[in-house]
């Protein structure tokens, strides 16, 4: 029986241990998306307490309270700190075989050298040790950061975004680069037109250019992607439930002017409008030699009611099962059709379309760059062991492993980068166990570098972060 | 090389073998949905051999047997009840790795003492001894389930049921509480305006209530549900390919004169009707603090030759892959956007659908019960080893596993619950894999609790059968 | 740590190991579903050298290539043979976890016994070495095949094929039954009037049928049917993106007499085209006592600008997510209705449908014939160690898979019987597994027998090759 996240952790044999160790475990990281906030890096943010920095916005630790039948005044609600920790110190034993169970106790061990376990007999004293070094320089969040070797961040940012704290955190010597990331969904969210025609008052304001058609709207978003990339931005995302496809022409002008006169368009309107939309911005990103990123198939804000009292991103969301193929091979063709197909990461949230994905990017990879088209790592929900072994070997069967620009966090929180840690265990152990079973030789050198390649050097080599 | 089905069947770790029989074995079972027969046990009956209870209604068997290209005769039809088994001893040893082998053996072992594997050759000897047994009062139908410590059975039953039997069960002491189930499949079966109406008929004469409008549909209903909760029933139970939805107000009153006049619907109106019913029904089990479950994604008869001949239910259904995710959010969210959402349970067919369902229930689990929404446990073809692995997994990936209410049979045999047995294994050999890999710390009393309760008081907690 | 492709590659028990060595190595091979060409068998045709054997005509290695970053002109372009072989020895390294890592060694290794890995570094001195032997008549395309134990090989054949090449085979001995398959998607590709039209102007001129009406297409193509079986055909394949279904009566008259006038039907009548044809077709099939398979659910060409410099079947075909249950349910009971479905065996691409095909089977397995209904071996992107265990697994769990008749290796390629001894070790380290598990008692005669009828028995048996 194995000690509980030991120097081992997850390495199941020998091979996987020496892979991990002299390969994989010394390599920066670079964390090419996620959503901390550029303010609390340009402040360099002190957290008062463990409570803040664990569950200010950690809506994975409020859905797995709720289902234990914790009342939502500890979650996100007025209950004082020390409550809300206690409240989830005593749920954090009911949460083992989940990903919060592992996360937990490596972020404490990684950051606080904490190495009991988290429950109601430790929660006090855990919490006043921790608070104690938080409260301390060496757990600013450039500090923390700067802990973990991260090389790169990237954020996520609206197009009409200033930018003000990217370009504080330029000026300052922070000792990480930081760069923003263009998610332009406000851009195309049409279903409702008057945010979305205020989005487009903003954008007006943000440019100075006059929204008077559609063209104009597309050389706004150009200016600002021009703006982002200045700042260094090198990516884009985008989510979608699925993606948008149509055989016919779109008129688009037209569209644009029954947006602006406040018309609600149907359905298929939309459909048609944000397909338009996307194939602009695909163009100016293959013009700018961006990644376009899509993170694709979740069901959003799907209970009314915490909608009204807590808004978005606030734990309500789920994997959808909508069909992906058709649609999505489609799109991409169409930028391929004449050679404007950026390079391009797809991150679908159900497993069930894993195959169709890591089949799909063998489709439009044409040998110009390695790893093009590029299976996103397991996302959100599958960003755990199960989720991350499925994504990888899908990977591996129907593609090329070797060419995969490895994980990111997607996260909110400046105690996430053991997660880095986790995905180099998991993908060293997998070949590991190949080598023991005699399904891969033990050609140690060349599966160093298939793995080192995989943690950092096909990100560094595949994005152009100057 | 373990000897079949020993002491530590399925038990791979140490640990694991430490949880199954110090934490799980001896817990009595809560079979909180299956579909014994109430006269079967009412009358505490005998059955005269081992074709009949074995085989008289056992589909899956039946399927396994066509596939073998055994003929009907042997199956459903006429041959006598020897030959019958002798076909089955016959087919029994070409199941290997179906869940029919361990099933068998299982339950010859556990009911009969017989430790013999079932084959063509030994198949004489076991019919000549079991069938001893099988006459014997020990053996009658409530002997059988006091044997299996069985503490609550919740039976499958219509609407219009008069329950006797669940009377003349609780009017003696059989020693479990035998509970009915609402199951109003047939009243919103709605596609067949004879049938259906022929069946508000019989709903009219049970209930005194003259159905002249969609009110009185549902003033009927709420009468039964009344009736079934006296006489103990906390759980209702739904069969559906997919869950129904409509943005638009439906009119349901318009669609239920149609009806009466006859009228065939068409397939939206048929949608429409469906889940005007489904949401007044939730509203009632909401009403009551009952649990509603849905079982969802199967096709069913999907053989017209074979249902003219046997009728439906005769092991010509399959798992269906409709999409899910969608309307299924809708559906709950409507009942839970008025507060008035009862304690649910979702059982889906195809296990693609595990994610959609497992991140599906915590968008619901608004902090009021434990585990208020539940990812029911692997079901009819999924109810196996590997099943159950998924359904457990994806769980405790996505969700809490913690709060899990666990195993039922679903079944139409007394011989089934060594598959509470199979199950309580599985679920301590994930947990003592986990163990021994190192992934989750080695602390007996608390794993041993959790294990205890998803195997018995998490259910005891969760329904209040009082 | 094994040494990679032992004697044992891929036995993890001993109880696997003398399941593979004693009852599974030595049988001779049915491929009864395979892209060779004919014309190379009949001309039993010598390869130049490895790049053409190798590279050829494998899409599966053009896309690792390309993923890779190789240009297309080391691929399918106008580099010499050298540098194309070149190109492919630096990607295998790149291959790991990839089948064609597996396939490449094993092929060096069973037919050329080359024990080195194939890198940069060995490329020259293996590139000679084979070379050498491809040269000799040992390796001409007949020998190739009978030092493989091939039995039984199935090719793909268009309706309107004169065969000339299978009757040369059959006129001289070369040592294995090598079968023309009626493949007749041509037959029903009625999208693009032009091309199909002139199908059927050439379906006229071979069989000497007026195509005046939908009538005379079925007897023009039963015509090709009994032509066909005159050469020993007894199987049909169809590749389609989904099953065609409708409930209301195909006017197939007029649809046939519009085609006829190169008019362009819309998508309905396309659908209800085709699902009129493979009815038809289904029946005749039925009469001569075929067996009709279905390879479902590939979404091809999806990239034009390959498609219009390579054409069709060169690397950009994907796994489609389209939903399959429902409409392949109602077509296998169109012809089932009537006591005319054939032995039928499904191939679904998306894994994700694994158990709608796993149960969908025992729908119409009536107990006419062993395995009437059969799940396909995993195909094209499934046809490696995870994909194939996934389809082993699910039909074990859902079906008998003591009734499944086995691999196929559905491959263009003369080197690619290897993947027999693959799917054969992977099926006795399946059920060696549990064996050592205690999952199945050790029996070795019985576990064998069911090997060996996987392997090769039940194809014997099921097919009628006379």
């Amino acid at each position: 029986m194995k000690h509980f996240i030991s120097d081992d952790f997850l390495l199941q044999s020998s091979f996987a241990k020496k892979l991990y160790h002299d390969y994989a475990k010394n390599l920066p990281i670079i964390d090419y998306h996620c959503h901390l906030s550029p303010s609390d890096i340009a402040s360099n943010r002190i957290f008062e307490n463990l409570t803040r920095i664990w569950l200010e916005g950690d809506h994975y630790k409020w859905r797995a309270m709720r289902s234990l039948g914790i009342a939502e005044k500890f979650i996100t609600g007025s209950a004082p700190d020390l409550e809300k920790f206690n409240q989830w110190a005593y749920t954090v034993p009911f949460t083992v075989r989940n990903p919060l169970y592992h996360w937990t106790h490596l972020e404490l061990s990684r950051y606080f050298d904490e190495h009991d376990l988290l429950t109601p007999e430790t929660a006090a004293s855990i919490y006043t040790r921790c608070n104690e070094k938080l409260n301390a320089p060496e757990f600013s969040t450039q500090k923390l950061i700067q802990k973990m070797k991260v090389e790169v961040i990237g954020t996520t940012d609206d197009p009409i975004d200033s930018l003000e704290h990217h370009t504080t955190i330029k000026l300052n010597n922070v000792g990480v680069k930081v760069l923003p990331t263009f998610r332009p969904d406000k851009a195309f969210a049409v279903e409702n037109p008057d945010t979305y025609n205020q989005y487009l008052d903003k954008l007006e304001h943000v440019t100075g250019t006059i929204l008077s058609d559609f063209e104009s709207l597309i050389i706004a978003l150009e200016k600002r992607i021009n703006f982002f990339h200045q700042l260094g931005c090198r990516l884009s995302d985008h989510g979608l439930e699925y993606f948008f496809y149509t055989d016919q022409e779109v008129d688009a002008h037209t569209l644009f002017k029954k947006i602006r006169a406040k018309t609600k368009l149907n359905s298929k309107e939309v459909h048609d409008y944000k397909y338009a939309v996307l194939i602009e911005l695909g163009r100016l990103y293959h013009k700018n030699n961006w990644t376009q990123q899509f993170h694709f198939g979740a069901l959003r804000n799907t209970n009314s009611r915490m909608m009204k009292s807590l808004g978005p991103d606030t734990g309500f969301d789920s994997i959808g099962d909508f069909a992906q193929g058709q649609n999505l091979a489609l799109f991409l063709n169409k930028l391929d059709s004449t050679n404007q197909l950026a390079k391009t990461i797809l991150y679908n949230l159900n497993p069930a379309a894993n195959e169709v994905v890591a089949t799909m990017i063998g489709n439009f990879n044409d040998g110009s760059v390695k790893g093009k088209i590029q299976f996103g790592s397991a996302w959100w929900f599958l960003d755990q062991k199960d989720g991350m072994e499925k994504q990888l070997n899908t990977l591996s069967n129907m593609g090329l492993l070797s060419c995969f620009i490895g994980m990111l966090t997607d996260s909110r929180s400046f105690l996430s980068y053991p997660r880095h840690e986790y995905f180099r265990r998991i993908l060293c152990n997998l070949i590991g166990n190949d080598v023991e079973n005699g399904e891969l030789p033990g050609d140690e050198k060349w599966l160093g570098k298939i793995v080192s390649d995989i943690c950092y050097h096909n990100a560094k080599a595949y994005f152009n972060f100057g």
